[in-house]
């Protein structure tokens, strides 16, 4: 059996990205790799389905022993990628979804550069806003920061190796499908 | 306006890349490049369709001329893909197909490394023997004489980014579309 792909999705608040995945998720040929965190459970947050919530000492024990594909301090707390269940799967011959933010794709770039980047972005930095305040759950101020945030990772999207662009969500799962297709045809 | 892509299809004889390659043709976003022979044109082949048909002086001038993407001479025969349709589409948007076989493929990859190359391949060649004894128009000679080729070819394949093995004509077709479509939204 051939070893599954590790596909790497970042995009901007607002690009649809949740959407999207859950659309391509259904497929039980992907594996949605769960980031292990430091940080508190929100209220409506589930342990394993969210987050693996950790203690600190046992974050730090994983890191020592190797176990994390790449991670991050913010705030101060570790966010992170756990090695053991995204190998697991690809062995097992899934597709292996890291969904995550440029900085932390950017490290897995370099411990994994065979992994596939994939960023979706929106049409444009006017439809983005648009998309945002028509969501009606942000303040003005958290609008300008989340587009103000996509400005800056749209700088990063050249370092990706596809871009969809969302324009019409039933476009971009397709897109993303034969983006995947493609990779599996690849000659290795 | 995106310039169009540059795939190089290569499959032995009997994997079904001709029904294949009419099937996507139908879609005018690409561009079939015609080769140039010196060769006699035979009872049906029509010029500029099958081959463009000149002779060995207007040939020769044009790889003085620096006129041809690739050329080889077989049997005292010159055999080439022509420069200035392949770039001329390729500005207009259009994705331009060479039907080229191996050798010719990899004579491409050395001028033109960002080409696509696509290797159809046959499920096995024992299925691939079962279709050309099924089409009974050649002789058992002639047969196993592609057979043996078709072994050779094989051993081409991994020096292709992609491989599809045409085990069904739709889908076949379908992986065809997919990895145009992944190459399309490739970060170039």
């Amino acid at each position: 059996m051939n070893k599954g792909l590790l596909i790497v999705v970042s995009a901007p608040s607002g690009c649809g990205k949740g959407t999207m995945l859950k659309e391509i998720l259904k497929d039980n040929r992907y594996y949605y790799s769960v980031s292990d965190t430091t940080r508190e459970p929100r209220p409506n947050e589930i342990d394993g389905i969210h987050y693996n919530f950790l203690s600190k000492e046992k974050f730090q024990s994983k890191i020592d022993q190797d176990g994390m594909l790449e991670y991050a301090e913010y705030c101060e707390n570790y966010y992170g990628t756990p090695k053991k269940p995204v190998e697991e799967n690809l062995n097992l011959g899934k597709h292996v979804i890291l969904e995550i933010e440029v900085q932390g794709a950017m490290r897995v770039k370099q411990v994994r550069p065979d992994a596939k980047f994939i960023f979706i972005a929106p049409p444009s930095i006017e439809e983005l806003e648009r998309r945002l305040l028509k969501r009606d759950t942000e303040t003005m101020e958290v609008i300008q920061e989340r587009v103000s945030k996509a400005k800056i990772e749209l700088t990063y999207s050249n370092q990706y190796d596809y871009i969809i662009v969302n324009d019409e969500l039933k476009k971009a799962i397709k897109d993303f499908k034969s983006i995947v297709r493609a990779c599996e045809l690849e000659v290795r």
